[in-house]
């Protein structure tokens, strides 16, 4: 009997009325004589609504509590749509994480998952019950809660259907699918019929927020074909991500925005080392600098993006740039006052006006050309570029946020105009 | 180290004020040397809103369902009350019931609790954490979250109190102790400095509220020394629940009042069964009727009380009568319709309008007579009394609601006029 996992997030179990609409959508797969576990977000905005609480106790709060408090809510959902599901005259049986055997680390708030213990799930669906697990949590060795972080459900839903050799898992959210690009920025955005999971997660990565990044990932790793697809269109079979075998080859699949980033440019001053003389050390002084502000970041799990160490000669003076979250621009800044002196007193330029364009296709490594061709078509616009960087199947590039909607329709035309690919071909 | 555990109602943790002043006064119990356990309710109201919740999905939920949802309210209590314990400056840890060991039968909504495996909680003493552990819940051998009943808090507090040989169990509410009699119902009420734990459990059975009646049962069974005491009123020791030899011997230690009981009057109409002649015959016919009738109230959980069966002689039918709770009035009612044959077509008379009066202390039992003195006050105030049951220490009246305070006022007077034990006698 073939298996399946599916996931339903926050928004589509956010009250009662929605309940019994996800409860009919997961009759309509059972009825199709398959086996069914469902993994379920807490109900609407009650994680933001639980974190308020916890500052209200103590703004500096505990994260083993933390995570004690916030597992209530996906607990909630599981009884009730468990309860749904019994009032449709369906078996089923809710799990938390523990009960679930979703083992992680003990990093709370952000921990891993290390194993997935099914035996009491593979019961449950060997008596024909479906399985309603609780995202988002977990349990360690010795029996702590945890949680796996923001878009943390999508992630258990893969690692529950790798471990229980599901066929693919179906993740249910409130769009239909993966476009080109989102389709608040640009209505001629289309959507993908599939897409690899190479280009997903740099698509994510680069604030795509359909799906999270570490899901895509896990998913990539154990090789779960992940559907995505609306809750709203029950009907519609949405976007197949899958390995780069079976999705066809585009050479741009996808546009992605992110107008979270704040950039940073450091202009180091020329300036000689007083122990010592002579270029050579001077040169070394502020490498030193940088190389202990990049540690800095990495011990207070700041991620930094398009990081460039644009190069010296003797009459400039070298700039290193990067992009940072806005939420840690201050501490990016507090770090680099901290530095100041081995960075050699650099001026610093922050500029949050910014957003980052990111052009993902596993076409691009064949296709080395086209990273001017992505400069040219912005040059033509008159969209002047503050900087460009490149990785394997992505370019991402800075532009003015008064720039945004103009970059992405250029890139857009001009790239994403392969032919739609009839969605059947990927239909289950 | 003298170690031992504390109780807060849901009243007593409502809002975030609350589980700062409940922080504090753990701490002052705290910095007086001791290993110290806290046994916590969910906020307020929240199971009934959950309860709400759940029918609001499936009014015929799934029990064990529903003790998953139940569960969600105490563990966000431990959380939020550890965090406020930690922002205090002191070490604390949250248990759920799982994590507490709290092991239980399976009787989803009103488990037992079978076992306390304390080893976690022992090691987070051993390490000066304050430990904060979730009441009404508990777990099965198998792994399924169950709630132990309403009250189940209290019930909680004592059993884990026996399993880490506490000193004592002070159980926190909205009140201040133990009254002689509900003060709301009568002014002159006075609050007991002690009492034992079989009037305790008397008065608790007949519908004084202040405590649950399984958890002082289980006090008693396991000897722990129980402190009712007020949150609002921290530095009062309250009334001390202890065995007979400790406690002072009331002849009365307490009148309590249960309004929410029904009574029904069966007068058997005498009926020759069809397929036998003679008197014996009839006689059991109506008998097997009566016995039919109990077996089904204890089948569905039904309790009834003051049960009398009238004797009866050829010249007046034999009669039954006994009370029950008004929720469960119409499936007593629909249980005599249906064994209306085997009761004889009984004449079936309900009265709602009536109020259990019980005068309970352990005096009761050595002097007989004062069964008859308390029907004499009563007859003296010309309160008409509608049935009178006697049990070793108790003494239980049902008159009209509109005679209900002249009762209590009258015994009160006549009875409870010990002179006030000082309260100091019993302090820690």
């Amino acid at each position: 009997m073939p298996r399946i996992v599916q996931k339903f997030g926050g928004t589509s179990v956010k009250d009662v009325e929605h309940i019994h609409k996800v409860a009919k959508i997961i009759a309509a797969t059972y009825e199709k004589n398959k086996e069914l576990a469902v993994v379920v977000s807490a109900m609407g905005h009650t994680t933001d609504k639980l974190i308020d609480l916890a500052k209200q106790i103590n703004n500096d709060f505990n994260p083993r509590e933390l995570d004690v408090l916030l597992a209530t809510g996906e607990q909630v959902s599981i009884s009730l749509l468990t309860m749904a599901l019994q009032s449709l005259g369906l078996k089923a049986k809710s799990f938390t994480g523990a009960q679930a055997g979703i083992i992680t680390d003990s990093k709370h708030g952000y921990s891993s998952i290390l194993e997935v213990r099914t035996s009491s799930i593979e019961k449950s669906l060997a008596e024909g019950e479906i399985a309603v697990v609780a995202g988002f949590q977990g349990i360690t060795e010795s029996g702590a809660i945890t949680t796996i972080g923001r878009g943390g459900s999508d992630t258990t839903a893969v690692a529950l259907a790798a471990a229980l050799k599901a066929e693919w898992c179906d993740i249910y959210t409130d769009v239909n699918g993966v476009y080109t690009t989102d389709p608040r920025n640009l209505s001629s955005a289309r959507r993908l019929a599939a897409i690899s999971y190479e280009e997903m997660l740099e698509l994510a990565a680069s604030g795509a927020q359909v799906l999270n990044a570490r899901s895509v990932e896990l998913a990539m790793n154990m090789q779960v074909p992940v559907r995505l697809r609306s809750t709203f269109e029950p009907d519609d079979i949405g976007t197949l991500i899958t390995n780069k075998m079976s999705a066809p080859s585009y050479t741009v699949c996808g546009i992605a925005c992110d107008t979270n980033q704040v950039s940073f440019n450091l202009k180091i001053r020329k300036r000689v080392n007083k122990k010592t003389t002579g270029n050579n050390n001077v040169e070394l002084h502020y490498l030193d600098g940088v190389s202990k502000l990049l540690n800095r970041f990495q011990k207070l799990g700041i991620h930094i993006d398009m990081v460039t160490l644009l190069g010296k000669d003797d009459e400039s003076a070298p700039e290193l740039s990067f992009t940072a979250h806005k939420q840690s621009a201050n501490k990016v800044y507090a770090e680099i006052q901290m530095l100041n002196q081995d960075l050699g007193e650099p001026d610093v330029a922050v500029d949050s006006e910014i957003v980052k364009i990111s052009v993902v296709g596993n076409g691009l490594s064949a296709r080395r050309g086209l990273v001017s061709a992505i400069f040219d078509v912005l040059s033509e616009a008159s969209v002047p570029v503050k900087m460009l960087s490149t990785g394997d199947i992505k370019v991402t590039a800075l532009v003015h946020q008064n720039y945004k909607d103009k970059a992405i329709e250029e890139i857009h035309e001009r790239f994403c105009v392969y032919p739609p690919t009839d969605v059947r071909v990927f239909a289950s």
